[in-house]
Order: structure tokens, then C-alpha cells, then sequence
């Protein structure tokens, strides 16, 4: 019997050259035991700490769940839920009402913390919150190449963008009717080689 | 009747000087609406974003709770709970799991998300996880004056470090013996001048 096909990686985006300027170089500062990046010509140090990303499974009225086609890499042309990385001064909360008005001009309103997914390989913690549309009228925004509601059975499964979307649609199921849950966290990663 | 007396609002710290190297300017990049902080000697753009603290409320097998005397600034000499700004490449679980080492020599193991504070004024938001000591001996780490394991009744409440020390243990104290239980979020914040 073969064995399983390994699992689709996709393709590595292009190297960037190496930068001249700017923080550019990696060295344990005065008085840190960690390696910072720095830039060699002012010492500036520019601290990297991991990326929050909110956003929000989003239902109307109907049951229909909020996806929104990407217009913009990574992923363009996939399906995905209103979500994106936080701004400083806001609340999570907030941060996911503000992307889903920027990408959906959806009007949401937040019920609960759906799932908190890590994704330590790029240093993200995604934050996803369950929400109901406040107002049926949604467009694309800037990001956006259409938007749209979607039953359960015409979700686009194979043109989603990333594995979380899929996690947090499930997510959305499992507790479907029920308050005061424990959010989701990453499911199990697939057993290979078997 | 007097007027109730305003909160204690702690004294500034100096404003340092302006500086005269490195990202600088506040200004809005070609191709963004939003103004980012930019260097104008290079046009580095240092983006901005909130920043994750981890950390966990611990308790031994006797259901005392591990408390740190801070060695650093802000709130040197009061008492905190193991938590910290999560690194690159780390889970938020493993973060929280670093802190309690690092500033308590502590082993812990990690039980559920307890509260999720958004403190969007000095744009952070803090994930506090429920966890056991795994092993009793603890001792201060170079960011603990000293740590201890405190009873409830002999937690130092006037000299926690931070509100949201107090938010945290009551929301342990909320949640003891559950499971699958939604984590906390910010109490609503008192109200002045009834």
C-alpha cells in the first residue's frame, strides 16, 4: 500500500532582499540576554512581539454565516472571515466590529469569545468572537473582492483561506445555542505518517 | 454632602526628550490611510501594535495562590502575579508557562483560559490562564523582590501591583472547581460622582 501524500505545502513566496537600512541586524542589546533587531546607524530597537488578529464568525438572522473574498495577498481570491491584526487604543472587541465594517461594511454585534487560535510559526494569536449581523446591508470594502451570506451547506470549503477559517466555522456549530463556553483552541494538528 | 474624593491617579513619570534618531515622525505612508510612526532618514516604518501579557493565576495543592514582589518598574515592591509581554515563535499557554518560570522558578501546568482583559489605554490586552503548581519550590526570579504562596485570606490586597491582579484571583475565586467555563473579561469600571 503507498503512502499517504504528504500534505499540500504551498509554494514559498519570494525572498526580499536583504534590507541596507533600517533595523536590519540581530544582537543581544546592553543589558538583554535575548537577541534584538536593531539598526547599526542610530541603535534604534525595534522589539517584535507577537501579532493579535481579531475577528468574528458572523450570523444573520437566518443562520447564515459572513465570508468575505480576499483582494488582497495572502490568499487572494479565497474566502475568509472579517478579521485582521489589532490597532493600538482599541479592545479586542472593538477591533473585530471595526474589521468587519472595513471589510463587509457589516454592522456586528459580539456575543462571545469563539476560539483563541495560536500560530506561533508567524507569531500570531487569532482571537475570534461570535457576533450577529446588527444590519443585512453588507458590501466589500477596500480589502474585499465581494462579500457574502452563506448557509452552513454553500459554504465554499475548498476555497477558504487559511485552516483557522474552517476551525472557527466549526467552532460556531459545536457551540451553536450555547452561552458561557470555553473558547476553542487550535485543533490537534494531523497525525502523519501512519 | 461632600463630593466623593477623585480616584488616585499615580504621578506621571517625566516625559523623556524628544528624539533625534530612528522612527520618529508620525505620518501617513504612501498607500495608507492610517498614520504610522516612520523615520525619515531611512523610511523604516515601525508599525504599532497592541502588545499580548500572559500570565496565570497559580495555586498549590493546599489552594494557596503564587504572588511575586515586582524588582522592576512600574509598581516595584508590590505584588503581581506571574505574567509578562509574550515572545516571538511562543503559544500563549507557553508564555504564560515562561513567566511563571522565569519570575518564580515555577512549574506550572495550564489549565483554562480564566479572563481576558483589554486595557486598550496603554494598548494591551492580558491573557490570564488558570494553572497548578506542579512543583512547590518557587524562589524570586531577577524580576521578584520574593515570591510566596498566599492564602486568600492572606493575600496582600493593598499592595497588589495592578487592578487587574484583583480582577484575576476574584475571577479564579468565581470559577473554582468549573470547567469549560467562558473566561472573563474587564468589570465594568466604577462609577464617580453619585
Amino acid at each position: 500500500m503507498p503512502p499517504p501524500s504528504p500534505p499540500h505545502t504551498p509554494p514559498r513566496p519570494p525572498v526580499p532582499p536583504a534590507p541596507t537600512t533600517g533595523p536590519r541586524l540581530r544582537t543581544a542589546p546592553q543589558g538583554e540576554d535575548r537577541e534584538r533587531l536593531v539598526c547599526p546607524d542610530c541603535n534604534y530597537i525595534a522589539y517584535e512581539n507577537p501579532k493579535i488578529v481579531v475577528g468574528a464568525v458572523v450570523t444573520d438572522a437566518t443562520g447564515r454565516f459572513l465570508l468575505c473574498r480576499r483582494a488582497i495577498e495572502p490568499r487572494r481570491g479565497f474566502w475568509t472571515l472579517p478579521a485582521g491584526y489589532m490597532e493600538l487604543g482599541e479592545t479586542t472587541e472593538q477591533g473585530a466590529a471595526r474589521e468587519a465594517w472595513e471589510e463587509a461594511t457589516a454592522r456586528i454585534a459580539i456575543d462571545a469569545l469563539l476560539a483563541v487560535y495560536n500560530i506561533p510559526r508567524i507569531s500570531q494569536v487569532q482571537m475570534i468572537y461570535r457576533a450577529s449581523l446588527s444590519d443585512p446591508a453588507i458590501a466589500p470594502g477596500t480589502e474585499s473582492l465581494e462579500v457574502g451570506m452563506f448557509a452552513w451547506g454553500d459554504i465554499p470549503w475548498d476555497e477558504l483561506a487559511f485552516p483557522s477559517v474552517s476551525w472557527a466555522l466549526h467552532e460556531w456549530r459545536d457551540r451553536a445555542g450555547l452561552t458561557g463556553f470555553a473558547p476553542g483552541t487550535n485543533p490537534p494538528p494531523p497525525v502523519e505518517g501512519l
